[in-house]
């Protein structure tokens, strides 16, 4: 398999909580906006998922946290599509600090047709954009 | 006049910083929230204003912080709409602990047609259902 | 066994996402939110528990996404400790609008000596504070 | 003088409302994260301030809202520190997408021991550093 599509950012101050480190739920923020990234990355834009009639809905979450994240710290999620499922995705999200894994997610998307919002199969185009990110 | 509107929450843990306190940005957040819950009380709920054509969007915003809250806190929002305008309101909202001034915020809010985006005089109703918690 | 634990809160605007819904991330805040008022109602505060040398960290999250939430809607967080451990506790939450469940949580957290964060077993006097909202 | 600072980044899918635009708040959340690249570029670090026993608390900030910002786009922050002062600061802040000015904050810090957290002179390592970032 290729390489995991690897998103930086920096930690921001206001996303720590009185104990100094991320506030947990700020991993989920962090999840979201990598598969935004991987988005633009694999297919240009989300716009251009959206634009043809697919958009996606966030079914499960399982995050395990390791170690914590100081204010103002560099940190990489390395993401893997695991699971490119017939309607739905898993991606893997690990959180890294240079070498140093802080938090391991895991989200599973569902695509939808997002007219009816029913489940909808993954369109071969789409399919194409994320293979190179995704495992086996 | 009548009594300022009062709207009371408690501090959330993640909504405070590193420095124990909660983040500068969030009173922002409460003071949106505030006007969410004075219109509830005002109007019905802040769709009843939508479901007739009309909608605002915030124009300024000053805050002065005078002293800070901790996770868990019981603050009150004391909430005065200052001048109720042609097409604008200003709201004072005073963030207290108990007699404490926190923070003191005020809001200028314009109203608009929600399908052109235009700027709208304040309908009759819409004043009427303000007036009690306007000054003067 | 006796009740859950019930925790109650209104959805802000400033929660919900240009999908109209509330962003996934912010369940896990709510879940947290739930944690203090649950300490709160067990212990008398998050602080009568610090204050004895001993605080928790969140080792792992899993949320189910079934439907979504919109702003202003009052909410319930029904709160279960499903595993009382020895060093640490698995919580279910299930957030429901009435009787609908719209997500379910579960989050593991581990108790630690608050000077050395290393674990520590829970002992009694916080024991018998979770005891009443805990299964079988 | 010189040049403004800039501080580029990408707006979050999380950070917008239902309106699909930045939610209000999350502009003082830029701000102060703009300090932080600031404070970065001006002194290494926001630590190697607070290291010498410095730290500063935010006093009033004032937002004025001319357009919106929507998902994905990417903005700039320009900044420019607007009255260096015996103990305070006012930074200008400018919101820009592109050549298109969004939003138009101050902020004004105050400089506190972070021992007595009582207000104190800005020392001159410290007005060094910000003095190229400062009008006039």
């Amino acid at each position: 398999m290729s390489e995991p599509f690897v998103h930086e950012f920096r930690v921001r101050w206001g996303e720590c909580d009185p104990q100094g480190i991320v506030f947990n739920a700020n991993y989920v923020s962090y999840f979201d906006d990598t598969i935004g990234a991987l988005w633009r990355t694999a297919l240009g834009s989300y716009a251009a998922m959206t634009d043809r009639g697919i958009d996606m809905v966030v079914a499960e979450i399982n995050l395990v946290y390791r170690a914590s994240a100081r204010p103002e710290e560099l940190l990489q999620v390395r993401t893997t599509v695991e699971r490119l499922g017939e309607t739905s995705i898993t991606t893997l999200m690990e959180v890294m600090r240079e070498e140093e894994l802080l938090v391991e997610g895991r989200i599973r998307h569902v695509f939808v047709d997002n007219t009816s919002w029913k489940k909808t199969p993954i369109p071969d185009w789409l399919r194409a954009g994320l293979a190179p990110y995704a495992e086996g």
